[in-house]
């Protein structure tokens, strides 16, 4: 029989909480029987929710607060007076050890800044990175950084690819993931001085991870590589026009379906084809990211998701426990960092 | 009776060329009949290419180079050695007035920065940008750099902002196109120190444009706004991000739709419905970016395009051309910048 695990879940963090959250526990429930939530918030916005959820209530716990982070707190204001949040207290759970994984689909810049601030940061990361796995041609990528850090440089870059390559290994379960740098071009002098600089660093290093080179924007959906490794402006922006291009497409896509009678009955016949198509590509069943090189388990959830998302998100954090992939990031950093002589040197 | 244009064509740029150069002329002639090409490339290529398309073989003179500029040719290369290039002497053809504007499929920095050397920058404008219109859920938007400036600053943000506008109201016909600058998220604090700055200087100019505020990447595909201001690094990310995006849901689409012989059924039922959604986001309906701030019609056509792609680029250009974009983009950028007392410090 598996050990039991406790996820912390910052009930009142996303556009549609705490209610999707709720909804959303009791549909990861239904896969997950051996996982316990503790939930941060308004209990007496939580309680009458849970009463609507029989068969999940047993599993969650209430610990109230009244406090939350907005998503228009600043990230220095929530880190100086916000220890009283929902989302503050259920990293503190983690670190306490009550919970083995914290949950949020709150604020991703406040989220960032306490869960660095309360878990700490592995050994050798100085920033740490937001990560997710992404539908493509082939499969799935995983790309980051994708919010956590507005401006990097050359080392954050070459970091972020070392964290995103054991994340590819554990999660995706590749064997030797391939890692790319995304860029404007795939030519070596392309693209700001980062990349190029980054780009240099991978080549001639001799850390063991297999770098491809420069990666272009259509390369994520290509699924050219692995791992694409960028920075938070870039790929928020990536993250969020891929999103809004695959709900557009839907949208016309239905509308062409629903446009004549002859088009209706077409689509009645495709249906079930649709609905398997609709499913490979709806961006819940890839929500849940990352927070990579924490030393715990921390996953955002998207703020505007709907139960369904968030239940993926929260499958995503068991998960990630359930593998230790704490412990394992923690031992190939080591790994990585003391290993080849001159892979010390990339990571700062 | 129209005025007969001329546009001058770089033949041997892009990863299908001639041949879809050639093929795309002949398509773009159905719709321009009043439009000659003046072809810069290789005659022995040429001349059993225009054999096969005696229709459009009256409309074409053909200026022979065997030098061409290939896509891993630096910059500075091109600017330096590149002057007997067929990208060049089509460039020349705009600058000696034997053309009206200039279209290539070729190395994107080249071109620009060739055209920027020969064709000269506006009055009033530091850095052109490449700007192109990209299907949304309400229509069109404009969105700019797509990839001319890798490194941006705040005032090159806030000129494009003002190019931006000046395209989306003479191409898209919009009365007063509302702006937004491409952000991490909607907040002023959010984002990297060029945007907010750049957006703090756009909402407290007089600058008569209509500013909206900070979109995310999501923005794009929803048509938040009417133009979408980034940097060249950002916006070239964001194209070939949604570009890949659109062809992997295709990709995906067709295989379901022929899955089992009833999805199939399904799909030659609504095969009209489906052909004209398919239209409505072909890549290849959008392409043709336009080079703002230069002095003269520049038109670049995506490398890896086809004839019926390339087609549309040629149309943009001579659409340009024959709205005289030119002149109004000089007069307006004029009254921009010698309008309200404290505008003229946007535009360095």
């Amino acid at each position: 029989m598996k050990e039991r695990l406790t996820i912390s879940v910052d009930a009142m963090g996303g556009d549609n909480a705490p209610k999707m959250v709720i909804a959303g526990i009791n549909i990861v429930r239904q896969r997950l029987s051996d996982v316990d939530f503790l939930l941060f918030g308004d209990e007496k916005q939580l309680a009458p929710l849970l009463d609507g959820f029989p068969k999940v209530k047993d599993a969650c716990r209430i610990h109230h607060t009244d406090a939350v982070v907005d998503n228009d707190t600043k990230v220095s204001a929530a880190l100086r007076g916000g220890q009283d949040t929902s989302m503050r207290l259920a990293i503190d759970a983690v670190a306490k050890g009550e919970a083995q994984g914290v949950i949020s689909a709150g604020n991703t810049g406040a989220l960032m800044a306490m869960a660095k601030f309360v878990l700490k940061t592995l050994p050798g990361v100085s920033r740490p990175a937001i990560a997710s796995t992404f539908p493509t041609r082939r499969g799935e990528t995983v790309m980051l950084d994708l919010g956590a850090n507005v401006d990097c440089d050359a080392d954050n870059l070459v970091q972020f690819a070392v964290m995103g390559e054991v994340f590819a290994r554990h999660v995706l379960g590749l064997d030797q993931p391939t890692i790319g740098i995304l860029n404007v071009g795939v030519e070596g002098f392309k693209g700001n001085e980062a990349v190029r600089e980054a780009s240099r660093i991978l080549s001639e290093s001799s850390l063991p991870i297999k770098f491809h080179g420069f990666v272009e924007g259509d390369g994520l959906a290509l699924g050219t590589v692995d791992v694409i490794v960028t920075d938070g402006f870039t790929g928020n922006i990536a993250l969020k026009t891929t999103e809004g291009t695959v709900r557009m497409f839907s949208h016309y896509l239905k509308g062409a379906l629903n446009e004549s009678p002859r088009a209706r009955l077409g689509a009645l016949l495709a249906a079930p084809a649709l609905r398997k198509f609709r499913m490979t590509l709806d961006p819940r069943r890839h929500n849940g990211a990352m927070m990579l090189g924490l030393n715990g388990i921390c996953v955002k959830s998207h703020g505007g998701t709907d139960s369904l998302g968030f239940a993926n998100a929260a499958g995503v954090a068991s998960d990630l426990v359930r593998r230790g992939f704490n412990e394992k990031i923690k031992e190939d950093l080591e790994r990585l960092i003391s290993g080849p002589a001159n892979a010390g040197a990339a990571i700062v």
